[in-house]
């Protein structure tokens, strides 16, 4: 069952400002911009779940990724009644030109109807794995999705990995040449990016492809609702590599989960098969691959029907007994991890264990 | 393996009084009420699992309904020497005599051997369906339950449905007639009707015989144990229907359940089996049709047999640290219905939503 | 795969100091110690998963058990470089003689390389139940291991079963005795020895090779990670026996298992299975009974091979928003048993419920 093409289009050259851009320039940029914006995608399911072997989801995989946007450029966007719905001109043009010429990178970003799409798609690591940079540019969608008008936000990945985590090797190249400076950088890049998690007002949907490792696992319960393809699993070994709870997993996962299964996770490691995942109630439900990014976009869109009001003040009773305890459980997370990259002895640790298993492979 | 038969009544005469009544009257009106008692019913477990196909529960199905109460005079009570223990005189004769006339009519109440046993039977709409009137007569035997001599109190249903939440015809039936006035009413009524539930001291034990819907569904958790037949279902789709959680289950399903089944259940109207239900935690355990009744029952008498004062500080131990968060949820969730109630724009949403249900039927 | 035999020491002539111990003796007993040290366990499986069918687990489960240690005089001790790890001096050797004296009785302690082994072994009641002086020796165990260099602590127990929760027959005669000042002794106890397990700051790994009951089975969700044997089943059946929870269970079952099942457990006495528990929470995961200690014995030393910061901070993380909360459901707990206990309705419930079931068998 395929699914109607929805008039979408790709934020990615919107967006560079954060909430204070409220003045708008004169959209002489519109032509430029809409240059960049490729909408070719005959099938939507493709955008959750490319597959390399396949040549139709393999031409959207490009699509999508940002270095190779201009191949689509004969396919011409439907300048129909829908435009302004789709595009947020006030969004769109900041006065602040240097901030807005600033385009996304390492993720994609799609307006659809009634909510926003954010894909994981990184130029600049390998896995789509976290970092400071990137983690920032998620920070900036999501701002921009709170101040639209879509109801939700669907959050996927490019690829065959839904994120691996933190980036290692960015991580201990940083540490290596400034170990004060950098980990409190990345440490704060941490915090803000897991509190903007936590401060989104919007439901967030989440599907998840494939591996979801790290802090791309431990993000899941701040999400609203979480759907897994067959393929994805689930690993946050964070005392295996050396490192303490990040993402607030060091409360959400002992509630979801229990203290034991939690634990087994964030001390020894454990893996979790999607079925696993969705019977401890870390996944609401998991779905057949070759048809997940149809289901997905099924009841996305079946969700976006309802009302705004509904849909917000629905997310704010859930989420409002939570919400201060979840910002304190990052802080004190990051500020653990600030300690741990500057000392000497918890990054010499952390060195020894990561080079261990790059003479592995 | 047939049920003993208990020495039990039917309540459905006593009640009609608050907390504050505490005169009794001299006892006039105890043979009027005794008439009004039906104690024929052969087969304990019709009581829970009535099935309108058979000719023998069927008939109890109808000594329950209150319309049909009459029916059995012909059965005699047994006043035997446990009947001071059945009757609790003091609660059943008030100096409120308007109110004490007044009798429960969409609920059955029995008195049992160390239990009390409340049915819902509603005449006053379909399906177990909740109004403010039926609430009322619920809290009003939670009330009474609470200050009579039994130990436990077990919640079930008349018919093949356990609850199908709020009476929606009736909810936009008042709230067309006048907005702001029944949108106070109607939260109110549920509010209250929650609270009953959360400050009842003696364990609370459901039985689910069929389709737990929207409120029905939610005040499970509040609670002590949930046992359900196979043929039991869960259902909250309060965001579809265009409503926010309530009965507490914007705090107690994400408690349970994990954030992501929870808000699946809150904002896509996920459909839990029992089977699911209880591996997920929101049923203690599933039983065959069948024998569902039987072994209810057999459980709920052990549980009577056990100390008064163990089973009620127990609870207070397992609820001491939820009830004030549970009290203000419920206070918030109320409010957030009340707004949208006597808001035109959530007014609209609601309406257009049920017509179009009413439509498609 | 056999296990790596690891350089290690039972620890049973230690101990018997608290935390005030800081002065050190002269080592004269050193040598008087080795003699009651027994390392000639070939085969470490057989500490966690003593059998008495095989004569190999059987010369263990006697060499573990206090009153055999003599038998495996021949075996000698390797004094290796890694002696000073093994045996902690400072701990060892009290100027308090008269408490240094003093041996654990009813569990031994095992020093292994990186973490602390304490295993129930009781030598004064039943099926490792627990009496206030058992529950002491564990307490000084765990003081002993806070202030060592281990990193964690593995708990399990000789024998087939784990634990089976207070000792009733005990109990029973100590309350007959003295009600008021026994009960207020035991609660007491009880009191201090979960606390012990609250306020342990190194990870906790338990492995549960059978039968946990009662307080055997509510202090599982205090400790972080348990593993269980297929042959492990859990079971907390206090109102049945007249009593309210202990253990903090009245806190963390319904908050791992959900109020359903926590409260069918604490009111109903239902069992579960370690499938059953594993699939709620509970427990971490079920291995096979013939391989469950090697499994746990590679896992924990896989641990063990983490960073102490590590390891200590995630648990902090993890623990920090419980620590104070289960405080205070633990003092609630106890007081309650106290006042259960010194009331002669409280304790009559609890005579004839036990002397029935004396009768009974």
């Amino acid at each position: 069952m395929p699914l109607k093409k929805p008039h979408s289009g790709l934020q990615n050259g919107d967006a560079g400002h954060e909430k204070d851009s409220r003045h708008f320039g004169n959209g002489s940029q519109q032509q430029n911009l809409d240059l960049n914006d490729h909408e070719g995608e005959h099938d939507l399911p493709g955008v959750l779940e490319v597959n390399n072997d396949s040549p139709v989801v393999n031409g959207i995989g490009t699509s999508l990724t940002n270095g190779g946007l201009n191949l689509h450029s004969t396919v011409k966007r439907k300048l129909d009644g829908e435009k302004d719905y789709v595009f947020d001109k006030r969004l769109r043009y900041s006065v602040r030109q240097n901030e807005s010429n600033c385009r996304f990178r390492d993720i994609v970003v799609r307006k659809e109807d009634g909510f926003t799409h954010i894909l994981l798609s990184s130029q600049t690591s390998d896995n789509n794995a976290l970092t400071p940079e990137i983690m920032k540019e998620v920070r900036r969608a999501l701002c921009n999705a709170s101040a639209d008008d879509s109801k939700l936000l669907l959050l996927s990945a490019v690829g065959s990995v839904f994120c691996s985590g933190l980036d290692y090797s960015y991580l201990i190249g940083r540490l290596s040449n400034d170990r004060r400076k950098e980990s409190t950088r990345i440490a704060e890049a941490i915090r803000d990016f897991v509190k903007a998690f936590i401060q989104f007002k919007k439901p967030i949907v989440v599907a998840i492809n494939g591996p979801a490792l790290g802090l791309g696992a431990s993000i899941l319960p701040l999400c609203d609702i979480v759907w897994a393809s067959e393929k994805a699993w689930f690993q946050t070994p964070y005392a295996t590599i050396r490192l303490t709870p990040a993402g607030c997993s060091s409360y959400t996962f002992p509630q979801i989960l229990g203290v034991a299964l939690a634990n087994e996770m964030l001390f020894c490691g454990r893996k979790l098969t999607a079925q696993e995942a969705c019977s401890r109630g870390l996944v609401s439900q998991v779905f057949w691959p070759t048809t997940f990014s149809q289901e997905v976009m099924l009841r996305v869109k079946e969700m976006a029907s309802c009302s705004a009001v509904v849909l917000e003040e629905s997310k704010c009773l859930v989420r409002s007994f939570l919400k201060s305890g979840l910002e304190d459980v990052n802080e004190k997370e990051c500020q653990m991890l600030k300690q741990l990259w500057s000392s000497s002895k918890g990054l010499d640790s952390l060195f020894s264990y990561l080079q261990d298993k790059i003479y592995e492979v």
